[in-house]
């Protein structure tokens, strides 16, 4: 039996659509598009394309967009003045700072000056704080478009046992909490965990979060589970001629999707949703900060 | 078999002395003993009991504390006031508002005033995001408890399978996350959660922190598990006469010991190691303040 394949690309086309909707239903309220920055420092070929993306998508949603590029020679203090001066632009409502910066800046400085309320990649400490109360704020980018994903292939996650696979800050952490909040039972599982096999085997939904290809094997899937595989790996690849590489998970897809009840490939499954999410919380920071109502689930 | 009896007053009592010798070696250094300050408003009985026995344990241990009284009827703006006022007063260390707080006061208001730094009870949105992104900060006293009673009953939690029932933002879901810094498994399990029982009989340590007198039933428990009980609940107890009442726990303790390996009995296991991890709190805020290494684990 094979999985249902989950479309990140087109469920991520989905959301920009109703993120772009809802920025202009906002628009017509406050006389501006919702605004987001996004700042690059240095000239890294791998963040360049994904501050490409982003602005690109945001601007085809219809949100009023600014691509901010510095040198890799800026300084920590030449960082921390421009997220003030982006903290204090009316205009702005979301500020992204493209990871990872130069390594002679204060990265934990540069991203804790940013203002929770325009925190649209919901990794400042407020923002995690909020996250862990339960408060109202940003989410962070990636675990929220895995939580997206899971729900719409899978529906109502209230009870259902989810094991994420992956302690990291940036998406097994915050995946597990956002999880918890769609009232869902959770495990972190992680490099330390017993009988890792044993565990996933008992998941309705299993998200794979740790950055190693092909990590979890199809007998670690219960049938008809729900996969949600956010690792993205790029591996030797002979079989395409000489030198060449190709992207996969963490979880071995092919024999996965025989015991899978729905699965994301790689690429094209959770790797989309983050910017789908950005725009999102670009939407929600803008509705707050005006005192509107934010958008419910997109 | 009757389980180990974990002994949380005289666990509580030793942490209470090691706190005091680092406050004592701490003082050497900078001149001054590490500074609490406790604020009560209003006069809830049980939070007038609550503190005098943080100030008197705190004093007794050989720290500066500070008892500030105010009347039902102090306004929000004079709540923050007194923060400002501690925040800036470079002879407190740590700052305790006791909870709860008249219906009238912004509860979040003043809470999130408390500097991150002084935070000794780890409540506010800062505390929370730095336990989330594992970045040094003050961690809450009572989940901090739960962890370090299982760490002294069990020994090293790498790779142990820890489920915590109850998923609040007092104990819950930061214990989870102070288990998870332990390189514990863990699970958080909640009302939503489909056959408790049986997730429950899996855990080596099992958490009970949902506020339900008896919920966790002996035969939920598996042979041999380490199991900290959280809750604390007054039932009636007429078996000691008209109209009395006793303390338990959310564990089902008589039958519970015949199956656990170690035990907390409610009262005398949990309660007592808040305040001892209060205290351990005050005086890492004073070495972090002072750009001193902070005693390691008490």
């Amino acid at each position: 039996m094979a999985a249902e394949l989950i479309d990140g690309k087109k469920t991520a086309e989905l959301i920009d659509a109703k993120a772009g909707e809802a920025a202009g239903a906002i628009a017509r309220i406050i006389g501006r598009k919702p605004g987001l920055a996004v700042v690059l420092i240095g000239d890294d070929p791998a963040s360049d394309v994904y501050v490409r993306n982003k602005v690109k998508r945001a601007t085809a949603a219809g949100l009023h967009s600014v691509e901010i590029r510095k040198p890799a020679s800026l300084t920590t203090d030449e960082a921390l003045a421009i997220v003030d001066r982006l903290n204090a632009d009316p205009a702005i409502d979301g500020i992204l700072v493209q990871m990872p910066l130069p390594d002679h800046i204060d990265t934990n400085a540069v991203i804790g000056r940013i203002d929770p309320d325009k925190d649209v990649d919901g990794l400042t400490p407020v923002s995690a704080g909020r996250l862990l109360l339960g408060e109202r704020g940003l989410r962070p980018c990636t675990p929220a478009g895995c939580v997206l994903l899971a729900e719409r292939a899978v529906g109502d996650l209230t009870g259902k046992y989810v094991v994420v696979v992956g302690r990291s800050i940036l998406v097994g952490k915050p995946a597990a909490l956002l999880f918890l909040e769609k009232n869902a039972t959770v495990t972190l599982a992680h490099s330390r965990t017993k009988d890792l096999p044993a565990l996933c085997r008992q998941a309705d939904i299993l998200v794979a979060a740790v950055g190693r290809p092909g990590l979890v094997k199809g007998d670690w899937v219960k049938p008809g589970a729900c996969v949600i595989d956010v690792g993205i790996n790029r591996i030797d690849a002979p079989e395409r001629g000489a030198g060449k590489t190709r992207l996969v998970g963490d979880v071995d897809f092919d024999a996965a999707k025989e015991t899978a009840g729905s699965i994301t490939p790689v690429p094209g499954g959770v790797g989309p949703m983050t910017i789908a999410m950005l725009l999102v919380n670009t939407v929600t920071a803008a509705s707050h900060r005006e005192g509107l109502e934010a958008p419910g689930q997109l």
